[in-house]
């Protein structure tokens, strides 16, 4: 097997560590011992479940998630997620406020106005979605079914540092691009819900935790697959799950532990930041997208003065081994993403990259 | 890598070709001098793109797809297309007519009775689901939007041998456990379904092959991710769609065509069936659930005259290293899936094993 890696800095689907890519590959066709790649293995069997519970147990410790909440294991991404959050919800009083922060949460928001009213809680439309709105900016209405936003704009580069205060309104919160990346107080949120394809596993399916309290009141014309309350009582089993995802997550979970967890993340996060955020202030040619207190620990959006410069960036970067930094037609100009699975030694790399491109292109 | 495989007999997730499992271990941290996992591409990559592509082109070919139908590949399995088929397609009239000839038709059949007016066609309920309709016992209404059947019945191990008649009304069909097993004329087709996870792909997504013709009349609810003509007009790229799975898919359309195709699977098939078939005929111990003209070629549904014998059964074959044949609780005793990528090695010693079985155990 070759190990000519790239250092890929796609936005999602994302990087993943070599370590478990290598242990998928040597676990492929015989399941230690099973004779049986996970992929064959029936979703009932003792084997299967072994692996389910398993991951299931080790996501509830490290996420530290409450008895109160479950996890379920759902298909189609965050995005059927946009659909599945309103059906299962707003049934309570028929309305929600949505944040806009970005693309994201505005997709979720238009998503949301088929099944109810929606209110704009807050939005930093205004300056393209360069900013975090601070807590006195967000105005969260007391009959709303609940509060949605994305706790970071893959695309425009920016991160909720904090989670709003919204009284006895339950929080609604797409979580796809920073989930375990840092610890989360999950007892504050009604659901969290994340696409697997950032720091988690390979894409098609998603995560959710959800305050099994919420469970029950869906709209009858919900599709019976994403019913929470149906999820919650089959287990995630009311059809066949995307069982070979949920054991890449067991995977990622098994080598994230090995990092210090969620804690040892952070840390990690805030290192390989730095030094891209480093880059960009002592640089006259790299302008940052986001507002420096907004900077996201993940998506580190950034242009130079002209779009020639940008795509000459983008090429010699490819060739010199550093792959998938273009950025967002939103944004134009660049992004690296830097994901959990994204080795300090690859951003080490790009901000050197970067110093000496500016260099070169003085 | 250990190859001490057993013999898979799993009704889904199922067995897969085990040259694709090493292709696909062997590509898994580096796709073909790319530097990435397929796992870990952005699937608006010119790499992942390719392999897009080339899998949708070579199931175009191999199934004959007509240009007046789409391939999809769509996130949730056959069961989020329960709820997918009528919402996209029930509006027209708002009644829809199924055929019910086991357990997947009935839970499709309550889904669409959320979207509009359902009558039964046709129903083996009365015999346990032992039999397949004639066309004569069908009733189809002309004022329908559709007609739903399920070309397989994989709890109760019966097939339809022939596309029910059903004038100008279009045909829904889920073709899950017996897609890509032989040649089919996908233009009497409305919409095709199938969940991947047992002649395709490892679990967890489904393709929907679909007349483009019936596409843009969806209930306003329909969740953005579960319209047609959003899924069509995006390509299955309306959010990132199940990647992994995808290439898995391409890799066993590549080995489907060294077997001859669907023609050649097709062959497999009956030959495979025929020696389990056979078995059931000259016994006086295994008695087999479908009628003679109505057994599967996918599912071979079988029981002895005591549960006890049925479980010693089970066991022993186990530890000869067949695998997973207990049957479904809704027909007990055992049943042996035989899908495309399980060799016919595999099904002539399960052939052998139940003779051997049966003269011990007289």
């Amino acid at each position: 097997m070759s190990t000519e890696r790239v250092y890929n800095f796609s936005a999602g689907p994302a990087v993943l560590p070599l370590s478990v890519l290598e242990q998928a590959a040597s676990e492929m066709t015989d399941f230690r011992g099973s004779g049986m790649s996970v992929m064959e293995m029936s979703h009932r069997g003792k084997e299967y479940i072994g692996i389910f519970e398993e991951t299931k147990a080790d996501l509830k410790r490290i996420m530290n998630i409450p008895d109160s909440h479950e996890i379920l294991f759902v298909q189609g991404g965050a995005t059927l997620q946009f659909s599945a959050v309103p059906m299962n919800l707003i049934g309570k009083t028929g309305k929600a406020d949505y944040a806009v922060t970005g693309n994201f949460s505005s997709l979720a928001m238009n998503e949301a106005k088929k099944y109810g009213e929606i209110k704009i809680a807050c939005s930093t439309e205004d300056k393209n979605h360069t900013y975090i709105p601070a807590q006195s900016e967000i105005t969260v209405s007391a009959d709303a079914s609940y509060f949605h936003y994305c706790s970071n704009n893959t695309i425009y580069g920016t991160e909720w540092k904090y989670v709003p205060e919204t009284g006895s309104v339950p929080i609604a919160c797409d979580m796809s691009s920073n989930i375990l990346s840092e610890p989360v107080d999950v007892s504050k949120f009604g659901v969290i819900y994340a696409g697997v394809q950032k720091n988690m596993a390979p894409a098609g399916s998603a995560v959710v935790i959800i305050d099994k309290s919420l469970a029950g009141n869906e709209h009858p014309m919900t599709p019976k697959l994403m019913s929470y309350k149906v999820l919650i009582e089959s287990d995630s089993m009311h059809n066949t799950p995307a069982c070979y995802t949920i054991y890449m997550l067991g995977l990622v979970l098994k080598w994230l532990d090995k990092q210090g967890g969620v804690k040892g993340m952070a840390a990690q996060k805030a290192e390989k930041a730095k030094l891209l955020y480093d880059v960009l202030d002592d640089s006259s040619m790299f302008i940052g997208h986001a507002e420096k207190p907004a900077r996201s620990g993940m998506n580190v959006t950034f242009r130079t003065k002209s779009e020639e410069l940008d795509d000459r960036f983008v090429k010699e970067a490819t060739k010199a081994g550093f792959h998938t930094l273009k950025g967002h037609r939103a944004t134009g100009g660049m992004r690296a993403s830097i994901y959990n699975a994204m080795p300090l030694e690859g951003v080490q790399k790009l901000a050197a990259f970067m110093r000496e491109f500016e260099i070169k292109n003085k």
